[in-house]
């Protein structure tokens, strides 16, 4: 990887199944990468690979003028901007933060305006790509912002993805990503009733899927999914309990702008009944095996 | 068009939306076309391009080896087929009968058998692609049906389509587009949700359908008709009440497999509705108008 990083310096909070190879990504690409995580075990691991520890989030604002986040969900973006030792007490007028995880969009809004009260600078950048495209780099970035605040984020989207479109102002990111999520979730679904269906009847869904996979039923999602499904491989990937959290996050967006959305509430609840038979940790495309029970 | 089928007399049994761009294009590739349908003013327009017409499907049968038939429902296909002057009663020993339509799979192995029984034989091509895709010669073709049947057939398929998948025996090709059906359907509502929920929480679906295709929530549908939706352009391409006729085909079938697909019967249920309010002669992504009401 070319070092298109080097003099930078970048904050990386929240280092799970995504954070991890995207901090990699950057630190390989010559940045210096100050890092922060509420369990310290994965912390030290990436210290002994050269990314440098902080021992808060307001640390990692005094260091690096480029903050990402990535955390688990909307309760954790909160604590880590506006905690005690949170990001809001430590940044500098003109530093900047990018939230790169799924978050509420009202709350997304809000945070926004903190960290711009403050003098600084919020961009929301929800990804799409799970691990796979976290550890290619080849994450495609739904971001929302000020066109001056995403042209300084770009050497570091260049790094972590290979598609940014700017969507919006602050939450329109956010509000693409949920938008993302209920076309992946549902997608889900209809491959996993169309090859179910396939097999029950008596056809062969490799078969069946290669032939979809020529016309109007084509997808990111047929293609990889649906050879999950095949495969019955359901390793991680994307989790079943992210998809749950994102989809519910979608219809509570929905329900704010005074939205129906009858199909993916049923989503919501297959999911939930995925979850319930101890599928939770499954691969989202792991719905498979609720509906060929 | 190169006259891959001169010397070639095909038989055609039903000429409507895409019934008429298909029998045109197997004329323009240098075939004999015989004709027949149910309402003659269309056999006398294609008569006047140099098709010829034919006085029933018994005539079709007995004046073409080879018989496509791309009828509106199982009830009509199985008048053609059966029905007095049908083609059961004219097919010549070795004549190949071939069903583009979307008919249910029990019905096509009952019809397989009855034509077989004739010393005959019988092949389930249905197609993906829209009146778009037959009028292109794009079709996607799903067939079932014997090795040498399917071999027989292959210079009418690269006529009218661009893929052929073999999915395995009689009723294959149908099993393989009641998938496609499911996914088509599911995936129309998917992005519907998708792009009304973009739109009213206050981002540019255009924007949000742009970001969205570079990732994981790309397809064929997001990239065709979510860009229907976001012009409200719904004239057909593929109309509201056959996608919705195929989603109930597809549920029988799952049904008689004792297959539950709760995505499947909720969409069928958001078709009625899309129906009930007048739209069942939009296109299917016309469900958009159902969801951002």
């Amino acid at each position: 990887m070319a070092n298109t990083l080097s003099g930078h310096v970048v904050g990386f909070i929240g280092l799970g199944l995504m954070g991890r190879p995207m901090s990699r990504n950057l630190h390989a690409a010559g940045a210096e990468v100050v890092i922060h995580n509420r369990s310290r075990a994965v912390v030290d691991a990436l210290a002994a690979e050269g990314l440098s520890p902080a021992g808060s989030p307001r640390e990692v604002a005094q260091r690096a003028p480029v903050v990402v986040m990535m955390a688990t969900d909307t309760p954790a973006v909160e604590r880590i901007v506006n905690g005690n030792d949170g990001i809001a007490s430590g940044i500098a007028p003109d530093g900047l933060v990018i939230d790169m995880g799924t978050t509420a969009v009202e709350a997304t809004r809000a945070l926004a305006k903190t960290i711009e009260g403050l003098g600084a600078h919020y961009v929301d950048a929800p990804v799409s790509g799970g691990e796979i495209g976290a550890k290619a780099g080849t994450l495609t970035i739904m971001a929302g912002g000020s066109p001056e605040s995403i042209s300084r984020a770009m050497p570091c989207f260049e790094v972590m993805g290979q598609s940014v479109t700017h969507v919006g102002g602050a939450g329109a990111g956010q509000i693409a990503k949920a938008a993302n999520q209920i076309i992946v979730g549902l997608t889900i679904g209809a491959v996993a009733e169309a090859l179910a269906l396939a097999r029950r009847a008596g056809a062969d869904p490799a078969k069946v899927r290669e032939a979809l996979q020529g016309g109007f039923a084509a997808s990111r999602i047929l293609d990889v999914h649906g050879q999950r499904m095949i495969d019955g491989a359901f390793t991680p990937g994307g989790k079943a309990t992210t998809q749950r959290k994102d989809m519910q996050q979608a219809l509570d967006l929905a329900a704010s702008a005074g939205l129906e959305l009858p199909a993916t509430a049923l989503s919501r609840d297959l999911y939930d009944r995925l979850i319930a038979a101890g599928g939770g940790d499954l691969d989202h495309s792991g719905l498979y095996t609720i509906i060929d029970a």
